[in-house]
């Protein structure tokens, strides 16, 4: 696959400035490029790779206007990535029918065809999975499982029974949904196991990141909404509702029958409380403990977790308090003074 | 499945408000209440829904006398909860022994029948398997392993050669038993192995949730006592040993030869440090970072981890912090004001 | 197997005190020791079981002089521990080729023989691997994937397509390599996926523990050093570089694009923002949350890190704080007196 520099241009809507007949036949890192690629620069801090880069052309915010190499300059680098990426790279996709002699599908599951199952996936009673979609190896698909179309599951997922799971997505390895809640009645000092009845929903176009893990509702359903992205290692407890569009970096956890809305962008190892509600497009930074319910549009981090501006001073004085304490010390050597004077 | 209203408050020694004779099919949540079914209220939070919920009665405690629609009062809301709910979804049990023609199951193993072993399992030498335990698929039990009675193994499970797991325990799926401890010997720069030569030991009525790590001992066993429960993504190092009926919740982490004690609760994303010991009966807040040892029926939280008392007053005096930087200001002016005058 | 203690003292370099014709079985541990058995003593913790144990032998730092039991006196008691665990526990060797007629080897799979491959084990097209390498049950080698000699990769470990595995290199279960990196480019409310190009590359030595992540690079390569060494559930995002013998423990997440130099030590629960880099030599203390570069032969934690010198002063100013607030008080009600008289 190539094109010259004139024709990606063309496909990310951008302007090349330098040489648009320049033939590029892949993409490399801007600080380790090669020749007959492109590079991508979005993070300023690359910004000193520009003169030194061996790649032969690099894609640029409209803010960079020269350079010795050539450029395409757009008004979204990321996009603009993602779709000269996409060129380069297309994805899979499952265009004719196959199932793996060593897979093991009980008889009245139904797959829509074209389906592609690997060797080793496990595909329970009743399952439906729909046409396009992919079940990679050692993959369990539960009884009563539904899978959407054009979904993609990477080897080693585990979808235990009953869970639902939309069009278009895509979840990687070692992620199991549909795990028992955390839920026990206390008798004595004996803890007894509350049967966790209910199910995971998964909306279209979610991505579930690797060795994640999504507890089945105790009763009801634990929800993943429309578009939502989620990392590594990320908890998912029972009857958690997340919203639409929201993005979960790796390691966090959310605690039971909490609501996350619409929007929410949260940091890597992040943990919330149980039973609060997180409000649309609200930003949690990174490590951020939350505690209580958040309301929409709020930007808090911290443990426990606060509004980012009363943090951003609390740190600041935090690095004053050694002259606070000097000051307090000086002032009581004063007052003493003043008093035996 | 179904019960009259008066039948369910029978089987969990509750009283009726309300209309006995209503059939009752299953369980819904009071938020989602649904016609049929009966629906649970503990969190008093949740309290509000009893006026509008669509479900035919509701299990509460005793402290809610009326409402709309028909109750069920109880002691304990969660035991009734658990009563009903085993009801209407019995567990699978395993009563018929099979093995599926694609388990892999060394020749000497030895299974105590009725034992349910599905497609893809690999049960390696001399495992003993107990009677009515189900292996689910793609679970992998090394060499020597043995298996307790009415053991269920979620899809997914790696029990690595040696390990021994007790009787009514439930294992979740990716969950691993019996990884090497993290332990090296220093030579130079370089970190050589120290091999692993001890096992895991899981007592009787334990669960643990999904894609959790524990580690085999360097020597000796690293043991979880009888009754207790483990979340999703908690990491038990190489010699730990947590006593019986301690509950900790999910993406805990418990650090090398560190002892806790029994009725431990941990709340989730604790991390304890390695050879310390946490006593019998403390409350470890979720996110405590546990430094040195706790004495027995503690109650913990914050990093480094400290009484709550301790705790609450150093977060009151952080609120107030702001307030005493402006009065610290204020004496220094007006001290230097007195001097100056 | 079976040794005196005067022949284990000279594969360890160490001196008898006590009874050199001892002879010795096996391994344990001091506080559960076992006679025929030799224990170990390294954390000063344990000292007290030096006169109780009933082990036959103990190893110990050339500081212990003298004790009920007969002593080998060692330089280095972790080393010397290796030494005699590798003799009573040799690891498994891949002496023989062997295939499992249960395992899927794609037809232009080259496995340099003797290789060791167990049931369920998928490895794709054009995969490469080393001589004396084990591939272990349920685990995944996707198309392209490349592993060296004398690799050792634990059932249920998934490698994606194209990533490469060096020499000596261990992998635990439910380990999964070469998952996408968690990289959207915004289209208004939506997220899109950029495709992740790059790959996974991990040098020679290097262990890695159960249940962990290792993202591949959008573009070029996620890389770990020669012999660092990763424990249990550790998140590794897309483009970070690890240099070498580095240590991680359980639970750490590294943001994408950080660069983590040589020699490092990372506690657990440690999290790092993306694109900073951690100096060599450094150390951050377990739960430290690192949000800007550290240069080299640092000593950091806490959250935001920083210098561990910074981080003890703060924590005993504010364990100082009731005092200090104490003492404004006073101050203001000393003030306010001394104005009205």
């Amino acid at each position: 696959m190539k094109k010259t520099l004139g024709e990606l241009a063309e496909l990310v809507g951008g302007t090349v400035i330098g040489d648009s007949s320049v033939i590029i036949f892949g993409i490399s890192k801007i600080e380790e490029g090669l020749p007959g690629t492109i590079s991508f620069l979005a993070n300023p801090k690359y910004k000193k790779y520009l003169s030194e880069t061996k790649s032969s052309a690099v894609l640029v915010p409209k803010t960079v206007t020269k350079a010795a190499v050539s450029l395409i300059q757009v008004d979204d680098s990321y996009l603009a990535l993602r779709n000269i990426a996409l060129y380069f790279h297309p994805p899979a996709e499952t265009s004719k029918h196959f199932v793996h002699p060593l897979a093991h599908v009980e008889k009245n599951a139904f797959l829509d065809p074209p389906v592609h199952v690997e060797a080793f996936a496990y595909i329970g009673k009743n399952v439906q999975i729909g046409k396009y979609s992919h079940i990679g190896a050692h993959s369990y698909l539960g009884n009563e499982v539904k899978i959407g179309e054009c979904v993609y599951i990477f080897p080693g997922v585990t979808i235990l029974k009953n869970c639902e799971i939309g069009n278009n997505v895509l979840i990687h390895s070692g992620t199991v949904i549909g795990s028992d809640g955390f839920g026990y009645a206390k008798d004595g000092s004996k803890y007894l196991k509350i049967p966790q009845t209910g199910n995971v929903v998964i909306a279209d176009n979610v991505e579930i990141g690797a060795n994640c893990t999504i507890d089945r509702a105790s009763i009801g359903s634990t929800r993943i909404g429309k578009g939502s992205k989620l990392d590594n290692l990320v908890q998912i407890a029972h009857n958690v509702e997340i919203g639409e569009n929201t993005v979960i970096a790796a390691q966090t956890g959310i605690s039971g029958s909490t609501k996350i809305g619409s929007n929410v962008i949260m940091g890597g190892q992040v943990g919330t409380a149980g039973h609060i509600e997180i409000g649309d497009n609200t930003i949690l930074g990174g490590r951020a403990g939350v505690t209580k319910s958040i309301p929409p549009d709020s930007f808090f981090f911290g443990y426990p977790a606060r509004d980012h501006k009363t943090m951003k001073k609390r740190e600041a004085l935090l690095n004053r308090l050694p002259g606070m304490y000097e000051k307090i010390k000086l002032l009581i050597s004063k007052s003493e003074e003043s008093k035996s004077s």
